[in-house]
């Protein structure tokens, strides 16, 4: 397929390279700063950089929108594209309705579940990518494409997207802040987070094994009162680290409840 | 060196063969449950299980006791050792002072930072062992042996055993309840974790090389205050979790601010 890009962020260093290699071609790449497409289109065959939305001349089929969630809309506010393209967005929070079905009636969404920084190479193959269309003939295209870049495709709709960053944010964001307190608890006492490494990485393995439930362990779980109360007055000197204590393990205490009632 | 176990649970089950395997001796295991101390007589070389703590006639010149945290004040009222044997407990939230100095001139810990489960074997030269002993003689038995298993062994008095204790309830024992929550969430619209996995895999990584505060992402982050509340409103089925989205939302806002003003 001949594809342009709009936006030249993280997703698009990834996402561009990994599209040519699976033999497709890239016609375009477009940032706001013209800088930061040069500098994606020195990683392709033939891209060419530009500065402009107004793709009235491309010879693309399809237009991959890969900028933030924020300024999505007044991207699409803006952009021109040729007759019969199909146009997707790549993020995980907007619905396919963002697109005007007047303005876009080929549109649909290709959100890859993976955090991408430009430094570290990614698996595309192993990436979960979610398509959908809004026409079964936009969805067989976006599958196809998906198909050959990742085994991992599957067609969401914008309700089950929703769902699944919903999970991404409790999973991932908020386990990476889980961490970063971790780090501060430890650094206060002049320790440091390697101590604890070979700890975080069995406790993500055996949730990658087991439903993570049934892999609860701790104090919490225990329901070890003596250990929870000398750990939550430890914690007086971080109010909100006390707060989160607190929270999560009434969280943890109730779901072994309603388990074990059940 | 000539080792007894106390407790045959599951850090008994891998630290005893991980001891034979450097080469030392394992005289007698003791459970309170004979069966449990006969199985992981099976896996030693001429071990014997025994149902009583008096070990007043035993060889052994270091005593480990591998108990639940609850259960080691019961344990310790009980035992009853050789002349001259050193005593250890494998606890994270226990200081060496839960062994009475009289009973117990010789004591000290012996905690294997790390969660065990029976059928999954762990690379024990891995673990972080974290030794403290009641004097500098036990002290450096202790770091000895630990070094013959593990090249990752430190010297960490009980204060800060206890503040790793705290950050690895955070890292760990928390991060798997969000898992789980993320699990409950996708469930209720029939999706599966499998979908996240790569993520969290991904996240793991990252705060494994970068410091995690450098790693953050995600909507509060961005201080994507619309998704925010869209999320929240998502939430209102699930009042628990939605309280925990709104106070690792507003810690992660916090962390933030604090670091954007210095």
């Amino acid at each position: 397929m001949k594809i342009s890009f709009i936006g030249a962020g993280n997703i698009a260093w990834h996402l561009a390279p990994a599209l040519e290699r699976a033999g497709h071609s890239i016609k375009e790449v477009y940032s706001r700063h013209l800088k930061n497409a040069e500098k994606l289109c020195k990683n392709l065959y033939d891209a060419e950089a530009q500065a402009h939305v107004n793709f009235s001349r491309s010879k693309a089929q399809l237009f991959i929108i890969a900028v933030t969630d924020g300024s999505l809309p007044e991207v699409l506010e803006h952009l021109i594209l040729p007759p019969q393209a199909i146009v997707v967005h790549t993020s995980g929070s907007h619905g396919v309705g963002v697109f005007d079905a007047k303005k876009y009636p080929l549109a649909g969404v290709f959100y890859l579940l993976q955090t991408f920084s430009r430094a570290k190479p990614i698996q595309m193959e192993e990436v979960p990518i979610c398509i959908e269309g809004s026409n079964q003939e936009v969805e067989s295209i976006l599958l196809k494409l998906a198909a050959s870049i990742s085994k991992n495709v599957q067609l969401v709709s914008s309700q089950n997207r929703k769902t699944l960053h919903i999970a991404a944010v409790f999973a991932c964001n908020f386990t990476n802040h889980l961490y970063s307190i971790a780090a501060e608890i430890l650094k206060d006492k002049n320790l440091s987070l390697d101590l604890l490494k070979p700890l975080m990485q069995e406790t993500l393995e055996k949730a990658l094994e087991l439903p993570p439930k049934e892999a609860q362990t701790g104090p919490a779980y225990r329901g070890d009162a003596n250990i929870i109360q000398e750990h939550l007055a430890y914690l007086e000197k971080f109010p909100t680290y006390q707060q989160i204590y607190r929270l999560l393990t009434e969280s943890i205490i109730k779901v072994k409840n309603a388990d074990d009632g059940s």
